[in-house]
């Protein structure tokens, strides 16, 4: 079976508390991605770590290369973990640029390296999803919900993802 | 939409240690599926309680309460926290008693209590698998696979779940 | 026996996630604390909280509220968590204004809601050596040594205090 | 300075879960006790694991060999962890044997790989007090008490050890 893309691109998911500077980071490591898929010794899968941004800083040159990363990749299902603040900017550009691939965003409000559930609740639930569906297109899942990429937005008041 | 039913039977996925009897126990609650669930706000499920046993104690009663329960139920979609030791015989016994729905069974080698990862992982493994699936059938799915129930086993010196 | 007074003033020691702004804070509550004395059943104490900053924002204004806290309570035994950036400077200040009391600061690198083991040790250890004590003077407890307050500083390369 | 001499027999405080037997152990490493002074760069000690036992199975040729281990170090400051379960039978039979040294007993209600705090605090809080006593005598400090041992008990309905 073709091996899942999986692409971490940075965000909230990944930071870490660095004690010498007192201060939250994305780090330059895949740790956080790591440990979820240290319980997954069934998924078939291939892991990249091609950017280490909060995704505020995310600019265009940024999303063309997460675009490019997939459109070269011989996998069809892509998973990419990325920060909330502007998932659904990158999305609607994958939406422009990926065809004929399936494409779920996630990503968590809080950090894995702060309380685990999240962070791993919103990756196996786009994992699982992923591993079934047989749909093409740009999705987004967070929360408890997969959705076609503009269908879910981030509630920036409830801290929360939500349909709209 | 209708709701996803969460049936929770026990097992080690919510054992909880007894300081006073410095066990492991079955709790009578659902606080492992709960806190989970917790960040699940966009997905619409009733989460019903029915046993509070290790897997090893279970028995066909058991097991017929459950296909009871499914089939009294609306919904089409059902997830099943279970022990792992006996996840394949209430799988097959579900697979004779149980048609025109999707039923996926999922646990954990370790309780959510202790760590929060795997136990997670695989709930939402299952979630995401459920929400998108259309097909019928009983299926497991544990540690990063989601198959038709009798194409995963328990392999006891590894302690994982594998194909076969 | 009289109960030892133990103030609360911030520092990371207490820092929370906020999901919602996306950094650290020091809450206005002493939830940290409270956590870790809820395993301590037979200390008899009296938890003020008085301050809620970063100590780096910490001023002399400060540090006399916290003097004049020492002063007026019956108790001779203070424990007192505070930022480790100016643990120093808030130690002189009270070795000035505080006499025939026993005072130990402490603190953590990293906050008790990203890693509860080392805030717990320090606070422990603070809280043991407080009980058995018969001193008076200002200390600094962190990383496994109690000194008097001069004689312990913090390493900001390595980010640990060390013996000078 | 002379190092403490801290000794791990096993008990509660250390157990943990294996998966492929579904049972808490007592593990023939001191990793618990190993994490927590990872934040004790200060402290001089030596680290010797003698027993790995289920302080309910723990005899009195156990019980010599402590003995035994404390009698023929150099260290005059003594750390023991312990079931808690015997605890009490420990510290009467070293009572008879240990002269001229300070021995504080520890230990844990719920394994430190279950909950980091509870171990964390009754360790670091005997740490801390065997750091600055000049007492001789065998002592137990649980949960915020530190007492000679004859007058801390484990009180069986409550979970925790009072004051007698």
């Amino acid at each position: 079976m073709e091996p899942i893309l999986i692409l971490n691109t940075g965000g909230t998911f990944n930071k870490r508390y660095n004690p010498l500077r007192g201060e939250l980071e994305v780090p330059k490591d895949s740790n956080a991605i790591e440990s979820i898929l240290h319980h997954c010794s069934n998924t078939h899968y291939t892991l990249r770590s091609i950017l280490h941004k909060d995704s505020l800083e995310m600019n265009d040159a940024d999303r063309a290369h997460i675009a490019h990363t997939i459109q070269t990749s011989t996998s069809h299902k892509i998973l990419i973990v990325h920060g909330t603040d502007t998932m659904d900017q990158t999305a609607r550009f994958l939406a422009l640029h990926v065809k004929e691939k399936c494409v779920i965003l996630t990503g968590a409000m809080v950090p894995f390296s702060i309380d685990t559930t999240e962070a791993t609740a919103n990756f196996m639930f786009a994992l699982g999803a992923l591993h079934v569906t047989e749909k093409k297109g740009i999705y987004i899942a967070m929360h408890g919900a997969i959705a076609e990429h503009s269908h879910l937005y981030k509630n920036r008041e409830k801290g929360i993802f939500e349909r709209c």
